[in-house]
């Protein structure tokens, strides 16, 4: 992990990561801090309607994970590739109430086109999930392919 | 799989299941048939906003999978009781535009605390993503725990 | 699928797969039926010593179904590639006296790098483990990389 | 994970855990280091027999990691109690030659009737594998259920 580490794209990415549109954006998240293979993030969930049962939809904490998951490789993959989630595996340990949601993702292993993941869900201290997977790594302009 | 199957529940589930706030209306998902552990339903992501390669967000094609694996279980299960997704791992075979999405949902097995099950994401005859995963089943008035 | 089946590749397997040594002689292992992402084996566990629980270890399956899903992919593949296992899930459904095991795997996608598998384990017709998991195609003499 | 922990069970298992028959003898597993929630392991793969590729099968570490996973609960479960793996998913990061395997385990998360936990490979300090998983706790004279 330490022979790389693009603090531009790290940099870049705090400042507007939280500005793109799309799922992102209906997940309220912004990422707080960034280091060589390590993220850690913020998604602001109070508004999302829950569950019958008054918890937030597993989806929602899935997307969550998918999503931070796949940036914390940006500031290690060479400029203008990008990492597409190949497979993800998540368990929950505890259901969560709408509200704030911390996530950490950090890189196991990385190679020439793929890397392996693992991501937490907290509410405050107590984790409430845990992921694990594959990102792809994609260089520009080559076909994405299974 | 046979010896239980509600379909009041079925029915129901096909009449308002679209009409679920928060997630399930974000996704655009509506069942479309249901028999004794298995499930079809459909997502229309066509507003959903593309990520700058254009393509869906990984996490909105784990969210609807999330829910189909989730859903299945309802009219296999004794009415009051709910599913709770313990854990799901999923595979993307191939990029997906915002547009419609098909996906099934199936048990594997059923005992009285947990049902394993499997789900499939297609993009009109293609499989663009598959998943696994156990649902506790809880019964009402029983706190879930880890 | 359809577009390649090696049926020297699938005749040979059924031959002398259950020739290997290793692992796949420890497990018993002998193929039954090859198709086109399609393989039926049976894995002969009888002497295998069971847990205190009179139960067959759960590293025991997870291995039949690793080597299975591993399998599959040789004869869709081109000659002289080889598929290594990147990732595996399994989900155990039931505990497994020692006996024998069948074991099916299936081909859900391929691409030219990988293929996304399945595989499942019964005893009898009881499903006991069910897999999921992606297998790399490696091309000859190309340095297998993460 | 500190509210319990049996040294009792830790120093049998420390003393004890390589003269288990069956799966845990084939593989050389001995348990080094056992602290509330972690353990640490060591599997002489020296004399397995190598792939073609001259790897060892991935089965093989699968069988580890879902070994060492499954026995990190022992020491902060009730007496009597055992732990079931429900399901385990593992990320292969790179080949490994037979020869020493070094396996630790984690709790994530732990109820009364789960636990969450995770596991690691390495060949000396290189992380060659990755798991994610789940253990039921099963009650002595409880019949196991799915």
């Amino acid at each position: 992990m330490e022979e790389r580490f693009d603090e531009k794209v790290a940099a870049h990415m705090l400042e507007f990561g939280n500005q793109m549109p799309g799922l992102q954006q209906y997940l309220g998240i912004s990422f707080v801090k960034i280091e060589a293979g390590r993220l850690w993030a913020e998604a602001d969930l109070a508004s999302q309607e829950p569950t019958p049962s008054g918890n937030l939809h597993g989806g929602v904490i899935a997307a969550v994970l998918d999503h931070v998951t796949g940036a914390v490789v940006y500031p290690v993959i060479p400029v203008g590739h990008w990492g597409a989630t190949t497979e993800l595996k998540i368990n929950y340990l505890a259901p969560v109430a709408p509200g704030i949601l911390r996530a950490e993702a950090s890189v196991l292993g990385l190679g020439n086109r793929s890397a392996v993941v693992r991501g937490e869900a907290y509410v405050e201290d107590r984790l409430v999930a845990a992921a694990q997977g594959t990102i792809t790594i994609v260089a520009p302009r080559v076909q994405a392919e299974t």
